[in-house]
């Protein structure tokens, strides 16, 4: 029951805190034979890393990954892999005026409650630095899930505060890619920097949704009763940093749309739609997993804000470190890794006790995403 | 990895198909010394039974819980306790019809293919009778959570379909309980009647939307970071048949707050607001703890709807079983139980590595919820 | 974390004390489409039940296995499967008298001072009534490992008190079942029925070794380093009540062998000794796995001893219930039930991580055992 | 279900190969407030190491423990405490020769045919090396058996082939650490001495056999059925490399005990003695914890031995590296650690369950150990 271990079969216990020596995490149960270089984690971890426009933190990290184990010339062995980041671009001094004090809307409070410690040097341990090493694990977890059953995962945003992104019928991955903000639609992108340019001047923040897209993944996925593929990826979704709520499919939607047309009708094509995200009754379809997540705007801000210290006093609360202001921008990939490691998972469930083979092959194919 | 348990100190086992011999729970981990009688299971079944308004479910279920073990001399032992409740009311005839087909929007689809095999009467094992048994330990749950800590765990239902809820400024939970689809404001029930009537009238079904409340709950628990408390609570609640999304305080809505907003200001008084929901950092601040759940309309209709069978053809299905137009109105009781039996596992993981006292304990209280 | 609940992915979770309504298990985690009859418990459990000679406990146990869930038109459908074992023979008058006292040699004392409540009759959940239900559970997963694998186990008694079996070249299972005592030497059955009778008598009581040897275990089996096939299996055979030991192979005796003797050398014909046990590094090599266990002897005898009550004073305890007066004699089925539950669960773990093929067949067969 | 994980509620993960880069671990679920010092580890480790005298291997690590994360100041935060060794004095030319080889009495054969592909490097993943970490991780547990509990943890050699220590009716543990080999008895060692001497001369090796003792446990701990004491020590004792068995209190010796000399009666004084090890029905009884493991001899051995290649072709396989002719003498500090963590997972899962302040204080003294 080590809460900082994700996963049961394929399993991720990350460590570190924000400013400490370094972050890592421990990779076990993967299966041998994979072929893993220390370079491949470099493109997502990058997608991800702070710094890269001046509409993410300006902390830079140098993030170069040290595979310290469970790699013998270039294949995995089955044995634990341990991953290494040294922490090297920290300025703990950033954080000395706050150490007493609990900053809104932070973990500060609770922690300091929990635990009657804490390490106040950039977060600590709740830090989103944390999340680099979840990044780190999903490169293994998608490598693994494309080479295996060709599955992709890809996320973006679809929403910044009140600026919904123009979905198109059929999302343009490489139109994703090609902005700093994951967007989905290229026409918006100079709205939205108009609209980050003017919450980083106003030292406010924004939220965003973002939506993750699993495709190719077989039916049969996902262990009823409470290892739903739903209630895992939920749990996932909700262990990222500044999460507020998730859903899959039509999601909260879904109450307002009458049963016959939120259910999914089939034909020999495979399904006429996919408001169930891809998941029925807890299990895979062979549909399109889909599923979106609130993020919910950074706390940190320069406005000041009213809190207390740890003795209770009253204080005014200014955050004068490195932040983002709009921390959705840097989740995608964030959340395609936690989507490839519970696919990667309950893979791994479903063939302990169904075996390699499917027990079905359908005999349509998934039809509409 | 026993994927039909739940909670990983305060475990809950289920076992049992809609229309087998029996369904039951094994609970393992409960804190020896407390006070438990059979009779007491009685009032929250009868809440989440079936058959108790014409807008719910025909079926008609005795649920007489007979406790097996674990209860010595009216008190929990710490040993594990069973609770048994014999299916009386099982008519697996109207199921004959669509043993090999797959229901829209049903679990019949996945489980085939996952399993090979599947138990098809009333759903078998996907059927919403399992959740019985979440009811049954919820209550072993909440009385422990009220005994120690002052802690009341509620649920409303505050849409169904596209009605919302006239939200009171602080909801009474005599008004939820006095009317059969747990609303929280009377004036409305009539429309919400009608709305029913006529949509079980059309043979189609609803949507809902179920808003969970926990009061009393300490600052500390929820463990950051893969076992957060809203984490964990997510996977409680999309664990429950036919939830597509959940969210926590503010939401979904909080991709539309402002940073300046959403951050829950504190003064001596305590919190000025509550949009977190009552969790920080994946640990309870001793706010509320506030979560809503999204229920999609049952997939069981009496219209008509095209389908496969499980040789691949094309099949038009028509459920003729007894089911709920919206099966939202029965899930107030099992939401508040998988918030109750959340908090207890975290409350006992929260113990083991920090001790009954907890390590600071605020010096103001929490404010407003 | 439920302690009640043995295996990871095969999962067996029991419940129920001696004298309660029932007990009973849960399964979980067992692949889909294997037979299983209720008929098929009675054989092993018959082969645990007292009664059965003058030299086990008169306690007569029905043991009629009644299967709740999980197998559908006689088949294991992959979800729980619920064993129930209503207790019909039960005097609990017999221990009022001990209720308040504290039996040497037994649970009564540390239950007590732990939970600070226990069922006193028949030793509440102490009981070796519990192992009925890994007897039953161990049924299907013979059933299973036999099926799929080949795979067989045996158990035999090869020491009581001081008398040692003389043991053949290869030990002849059946001439192990054609005695009450699981004795693989028929020529010594009446040198041991004599020694039970005079034990008996003098109101003592007597320990014993059990060996048990698993065949046609394939090589790879075990999951280093915490989940060692000899570690894993070890804990399964120590959670037995009155073991005090267990060893692998050569065990205790490998302390006093040259490593040039102990080592297992390889030939083209396979392994030249098993000194091993069949493992290497936690893993199974193919080879025949032998493990042995020690029995305490009984600590219910009649011979009064010296002991305290709850209060704390001085008191003198005389077990008036019935009780075997050496447990050993029946445990055989319940050490070939935890080998096979080991098994099981190590076969689930290993097809999860490498697959339902073998990485690596053998080019030589295992060679003696 | 990382099997790379040892305990539940205090984890230790470990990883790292024997050759690779580093080997470390990490310590999830320790209590916050603890003072660690990353100066701490080196006694223990040094008591551990290689190359301390002629009768280990002459490899020489250094062993400097980093701690990356979970203390803070000084003290322990509640988080993942990660710790770090690189290897230095790896010599992995010495292993080239038997890359395609399997040497006797090793892993080698079983991670081969498992994986499919291992790391030959002085035995990869399944050297004994990996138990550094378990030693270093134990400082943690002792230390905060110590001083919460004022547990102790000793261990000692009593055998080694077949000379047996001479034991005192008190174990001095002074005089154990006062001579490279754990043992007791100070007249014995020149004897020692001589059969270690010839052994290495001979180019064979010896097994040995180490007695663990636990003073100060509580009454309570252990969690029946599948999580008793002896069972979790057991498997933890089992999980360290060349273990081939296990035995608590009286042990096997207990087959030949009638049952009136083995149960430990109970007095006003407390238990009249200890057969059972300080342990009834799997939880401690507040009596000293003793526990005795078989070490086979090492299987690395200057003496050829007949074996296979990968492709199965007979070869003589014949171990240059550095290699302790009596493993078991290295083995007492690693005993210790598996008990201390053992105990100290154990301390948590029943505080979890029954709260910090023990259910019943025993009115006795526990008495004789």
């Amino acid at each position: 029951m080590s809460d900082n271990r994700f996963g049961k079969l394929f399993t991720v216990t990350t460590f570190g805190e924000s400013h400490g020596p370094a972050i890592g995490c421990v990779i076990d149960g993967c299966p041998p034979g994979l072929a893993i270089d220390a370079s491949e984690f470099a493109a997502d971890l990058a997608r991800r890393a702070t710094g890269k426009s001046r509409h993410t933190s300006q902390r830079r990290e140098e993030d170069a990954v040290e595979i310290l184990s469970g790699v013998y010339q270039g294949l995995t062995t089955g044995t634990p892999i341990a991953l290494l980041i040294r922490n090297t671009d920290a300025r703990s001094k950033d954080y000395d005026a706050i150490a007493a004090q609990f900053r809104p809307g932070h973990a500060d409070y609770t922690y300091h409650h929990k635990y009657g410690i804490r390490d106040p040097r950039g977060g600590g341990r709740s830090s989103a630095r944390e999340t680099t090493m979840r990044v780190a694990a999903g490169v293994i977890a998608k490598k693994w899930l494309a080479g295996k059953y060709g599955i992709a995962v890809h996320a973006c945003v679809n929403q910044v505060g009140t600026l919904r992104a123009e979905m198109p019928a059929v999302i343009d991955w490489s139109v994703v890619e090609a902005n700093p903000f994951f967007w989905p639609d290229a026409a918006q992108v100079p709205e939205l920097e108009a609209l980050l340019d003017a919450t980083r001047k106003s030292g406010d923040s924004l939220g965003a949704r973002v939506l993750t897209v699993a495709t190719g993944v077989p039916v049969g996925w996902g262990q009823p009763i409470y290892g739903k593929l739903d209630a895992e990826l939920g749990a996932a979704m909700l262990s990222i940093n500044a999460v507020k709520g998730v859903e899959f499919g039509a999601g909260f939607a879904a109450v307002e749309q009458p049963g016959s047309r939120h259910r999914d009708l089939i034909g020999a094509d495979g399904f006429h739609s996919n408001h169930a995200g891809g998941i029925l009754g807890g299990i895979s379809s062979g549909q399109d997993i889909t599923c979106q997540v609130a993020f919910k705007p950074t706390s940190s801000l320069r406005l000041p804000g009213e809190s207390l210290d740890a003795d209770g006093k009253a204080v005014e609360v200014v955050t004068t470190g490195r932040h983002d202001p709009c921390v959705g921008l840097r989740a995608p990939p964030i959340c395609e890794a936690m989507m490839a490691l519970t696919l990667m998972d309950l893979a791994l469930r479903h063939r302990a006790q169904c075996g390699d083979v499917p027990a079905q092959t359908p005999r349509v194919p998934a039809g509409r995403n």
